[in-house]
């Protein structure tokens, strides 16, 4: 990057920047991400300039063709980014200005840099949130698609990570299903806070050129105009509200990345994940480890920190735009990366985890987790539910005494603790038949997660 | 509270617990404030048990009637809460059963506690936000009234706290309006995620009992059942999601603090504050302080460190129900408090505020507020913008020489820097004249003020 | 609460506060529990003012005779707290005028509230660190302990939750102990900043009146009076300190808390916990839940909340004391009291839970954890490590196909990977050969697990 | 970078690393500026191997001097780095095996990349400790400077940002220095818990190898070993702490960058920063904003936001290693980045900021800011402070009626509000006599500021 004095604003200074300083308050080292971004707004500032007749039909077009020029420039990796012009907007500016002459200088007219940036990242946000929203979508059918194959598949369910009732497998991918849904609804309301348009603030009051508000915000894809000038170039809430979203998104992440961890443990051993996304051990020859999921979790405190840092950022500034708001990019772009990131490693990976069900069926016998079963067997014969959960309770005790699961009592043994207890229990006792007889909507019954997997699809469906 | 052992899970146990972790893991402290919300849930449980019929009508009647007089007991203050008993859920089960008898064990029939406290807790968040919403509105019409009162005062307007263009008080107001426009629309989303029903997911796999989750779902106002039962029992979302929108609402009134503070100072001296809204000093007999924006800001990280605080709780969890889950109480309550408490004091002192008109104007003379109308004036007698700039810097520049403001300057001495200066230039270095020249949607010209008051108002009315 | 109007700083007031607005400014429900160290440092106050000249010997002892007689009311709950007097302050010096007439009011002579409170708040906070600091020995004792009987037992070691290497789990408990004593000695560090006198600093700038700085430090056992008064009423770091250092402790507990959780999951089966420890399930009555570590788990998120909480506060606050920092005591206080509980509950239980020393080694026979030690035999025959990993790599997918671990697998299958294996590989292979072989400070052999344990209790014995 | 298949862990896999998770789990792009500890590192272990007797002399040779070439061409931009090696100890362990042959594979026997990367990370963060302090110590050297030339420069100290007592600005200078010495004690702690070397644990449980840890240990500087395996290669606590510390420092800039932007505001106008520590705007000629202190104060966030970043990794990580660990680098690399700009910016500009005396003094003359001393001086002749405190503030509140400060009035005015008051009574109601006559250490009077600058050069002369 070159070095030289920024000409934009220099007239009533006495001494060049320190060089230090340059450097530490420069933008452009992340700001120019948001070149395409950059050129299109001012292409359709442009054009409005033109209709309120400021600029001439020829201006217009020169700014334009001067643009495309840059646009290419960039692309091919040709642009010189310079340190002494900032930020991303001086520099195009400048290089418009050399390109078309003095015609580039008028292209700034009824703006400002204050309200450029702030449409610059919401153009740039509102993109992203475009990608973000079918990758949600397509880790979302590959949960449906997984779910289906596995309506039938029995493991655990875990309450305080202690065997608590059998469920299907497929209810509990379908749990995830429904994380992803509300994510997906939060990134839909946050794109209609982000796509309001700012230019037209100018610098924090309005400008005195006669501008056309309506008309960029059409051009651009805006859904209306920014209603205060002086909100408009201070505004950050879009970007604590997207990290605020991005935030849950991978809390939920972490929460499916703790169980893919727990699962491919020995311990657990309820699933594979291929080889492709595991790596292994420099020293340990054996290892093969779920580096991704364990990285997805990490990368929580990611996102979680880069809301903090947006939020304290915005504390307490006065108004209008203040030079901390320079800080906001850096949390934002980080963090739509690793939303992006994370969201493609698992949209690759989960489809093709493989079930291990003979280890998950195994599981589900261990625990006494029909135990609830028949509490509600006993509640069916009349027993108040408090009081058949006590009996249980007793049966339970008196199961790990002797070393042996419900299911495998004799019902001498389990008659012990109510005389109720009939021939008929056995089919409480089973896993099936636990699962079978959860069938409302949003239980774990086989046919319900078929039902669900049907009311998902549905809802995919209408996104496209 | 009394301390006796709870016998709601006993079976299996072989020892009491700890009496120091039965204090350290109860919740009855601080969930006991959702006892409507509890009792309200059980009386809907129980009709539904009874349209399913699992309970007779005489059942019902019982269990309603016995649960109307533990809310008057509660609410009279004579309800004893035991700490043995845990929570708000098994200390108004057990009272029930201690009325009713065998009926009141039976309530418990098809549900556990943890869809009972997912329940309760959207139950009571729901009717918190619905006192958010017309609070903030409350504040919101007190700044439009005042906005309104003061479309035609002139003030500074700031950037990096420097002096840039000129502004109306009102339109600063409505800067502020806006930003509260949007915590509106995020509680309202909020509230629509809040508004969905977990009752019915049992423990976490559905139940084995013939229950009604659309009555249940009916009865309490909820939109919908959750889809999925592991989901419903672990999902905090709705929490977090209403922190989120509290730490930006918090973050925008610390920015209302800030300037509070700043215009209240003797260097700025823009407004007043009654004393009825300020404390004095122990020591210094002089001070009158504005305590109420002070605290405001400071209590920003307070709910910062809640929505930080439910963001963690929640990493890593495993589904379905963990312990973890009781710390999602105390910050979600905190919050909602302390978002309550800033809005009141706002809403009653904000509207109370007297500007100091003449030292507004005063400030807004000094500091070069009209150099970018000297630059605009340029740009319409034909000179690019940029050029413009540069001209009025060393004009600037020549000011603070010779300590003279631009409005100040004779003609002759503004032709040294431009002989395109003429005699019409002192019309666009008033500070009217600035001000009026914004006249754009979203300018800070006194009629678009008062347009934007207008449409304010008719955003305010439709809430109703 | 009685509801007066305060009188201490009225005179230049001309309407009474907000009846809401006192209430919502007022500190006294919170900050009530520093009365004894607000009583304290009255009375060492009393006692330099009268060395001072000040007070007369007389006014010094009715002083300290009506600050007992407070303290004894207040802790037989006889003393009436009044929000119009706002604080414990204010509270205690109406009561002693009250008291002992006019001479209460001089107590007030050469400080102001901001240097108070401050200094109350670090004689709180000290004496809290003094009651921490013992408890993390206990627990740590208890560690050790428990270590000393495990430095036999063999577990699996993992890494990404993977089977690793042989350890004991005497050294397991010995990394926990490690955490601990760092988090020891970051409280210490923090003490010694806590340690620091505010008093004489008055409101800001220090006071006209010929205070003895040193003798008050003497009497309340501070190393230093603070340097500077401007930053002495607005530093709080000391609170910030300290919740870092909790947070940091916190985290440690969630993953012992975390470990805890899986080794009494069925799926590890490594342990027991003692049933007074745990809670069981209003609908499952096979369940016996770790309930302890969860809700450890959970409370780190209330302190990483409070941590940021604080740190927020204290963002962009101008010198010197502002009211925001009233905010600074509930995030304190809820720190010291959730670090003391969580601290207490392990303490209590950690050395109370039962290893299941069959189960953990037949964990470690699984998972193939001795390939690193196959691979350091292939070095010493005089293989590169990176080429004997490649060996073992090979081994271990055979293992995975054959359904074999490597101890279980014949020399001949062995010999197919490298021919410089021979019959001495089958001591590499044992478990005990295995964790014996690392025999190094820091390694996990059972002997320096001994070794450790001695100087860890050397360590804790030095504490005393 | 390349991005060839990893052979370092090949073994066991069947299939290669997907290419999207080969570089989403990479490191090397920000690992890589570790390369000089880690080669280091490498030196160390490779000497300590050699006197163990598992190098031979001529091998220790052949790495140190392919070791001392790699670095070469890292220095010069030469070197190749692979993104299919992962990280920075693959790239330069590969390159040297590629230069010295089989040996470069002998030098990782004994350890493993846990031991290895806690070991550079604690090595880097030492080094940029080392590199912080100093900074530190520029920066206070400033302030003491500054601060002893602006011994008697009266100004308006503020508590609440009102008018509160005159203070001296070198005082209020020295507010800062106090900060920045809590500051500079905290990273020393640090320091201390930073530098225990982890090498030697290996995987997590110790190597097999006759290793001498004392030897590494003396070789890279570290003051010992660390105590236990498992916890070596998991503790993240340094680089937490390190944050933590940071966060608080950059939380006093935030003060210091406040202050410093009110004061260059037109309403303040207490300082000038130099304009090579400023820029402009490229709309508004006449601005000359504060970018420096406005850009530190908005980084607070950052630092904020990567302690909670590290505080949620570490959450819930069950022992050892886990690739989550990972994400500990970029939070704390860009910490280091941002607290040595924030220093260096700010020990080259405060130091040249200019102090506008008379519009300070003019201030300071302004809203009663010797009403204390006025009470204090009706104590002295006798009336109980509460007491003065009445009268004064009557008298404050005639004076805001009559605009006239204290100062200004008439004895006879004065004499309405106590008929003690008498002649002398404008000594202290002078700006001189009311710094002054706070005289005690601590205090605001200029002598107190010039021992006090003494006592802090002392302080920063022990430190070379």
């Amino acid at each position: 990057m070159s070095d030289k004095t920024n000409q934009q604003w220099g007239g009533r200074f006495n001494e060049p920047t320190d060089a230090f300083v340059a450097r530490f308050t420069a933008s452009v080292e992340f700001d120019q991400r948001m070149y395409l971004q950059d050129i299109r707004g001012s292409i359709a500032h442009a054009k409005m300039l033109t209709q309120a007749g400021v600029l001439t039909e020829q201006e217009r077009d020169d700014i334009i063709r001067g643009l495309g020029e840059i646009r290419v420039e960039i692309e091919r990796g040709e642009f010189e980014w310079s340190i002494a012009l900032e930020d991303v907007h001086m520099n195009i500016e400048a290089a418009l200005t050399a390109k078309i002459g003095i015609t580039g200088k008028k292209l700034h007219t009824g703006r400002s840099r204050n309200d450029q940036v702030a449409t610059d990242i919401r153009l740039y946000l509102r993109d992203e949130i475009d990608l973000i929203l079918p990758e949600i979508t397509r880790l979302q059918q590959g949960l449906l698609t997984l779910a289906e194959g596995e309506a039938d598949t029995i493991m655990p369910g875990f309450t305080h990570l202690q065997t608590a009732q059998p469920v299907t497998f497929g209810h509990h991918l379908l749990a995830w299903f429904e994380m992803l849904s509300r994510d997906y609804s939060r990134f839909v309301d946050c794109r209609e806070r982000v796509n309001i348009m700012p230019l037209g603030a100018a610098a924090l009051a309005g400008t005195t050129y006669p501008i056309q508000r309506d008309l960029t915000c059409e051009l651009l894809g805006f859904s209306a105009p920014a209603e205060n000038s002086l909100d408009a170039v201070s505004d950050r809430d879009f970007a604590i509200e997207f990290c605020a979203a991005s935030s849950v998104l991978l809390m939920h992440m972490t929460r499916m990345s703790e169980e893919l961890v727990l699962w491919t443990s020995a311990q657990f051993n309820f699933i594979n994940l291929p080889d492709r996304f595991c790596t292994g051990s420099s020293i340990m020859p054996q290892k093969k480890n779920p580096d991704v999921p364990e990285l997805v979790r990490g990368k929580s405190g990611r996102v979680y920190g880069h809301l903090m840092s947006l939020l304290t950022l915005m504390k307490s500034q006065p108004l209008a735009y203040n030079k901390d708001n320079q800080e906001d990019k850096e949390p934002l772009f980080d963090t739509i990366d690793t939303v992006k990131g994370c969201l493609r490693a698992f949209a690759d990976m989960v489809p093709a985890l493989e079930s291990k069900k003979e280890s998950m069926r195994e599981a589900a016998l261990r625990g006494f987790s029909t135990a609830t079963d028949l509490a509600d067997y006993l509640v069916r014969k009349g027993m108040p539910f408090r009081d058949a959960h006590e009996v249980v309770g007793k049966s339970v005790a008196y199961g790990i005494a002797q070393n042996k699961d419900l299911g495998e009592m004799s019902l001498d043994e389990l008659v012990q603790f109510s005389d109720t207890i009939e021939q008929d229990v056995f089919d409480v006792l089973s896993l099936e038949g636990s699962v079978a007889a959860r069938d409302h909507i949003g239980g774990t019954a086989p046919d319900q997660v078929r039902a669900a997997v049907k009311r998902g699809q549905a809802k995919l469906d209408q996104r496209v």
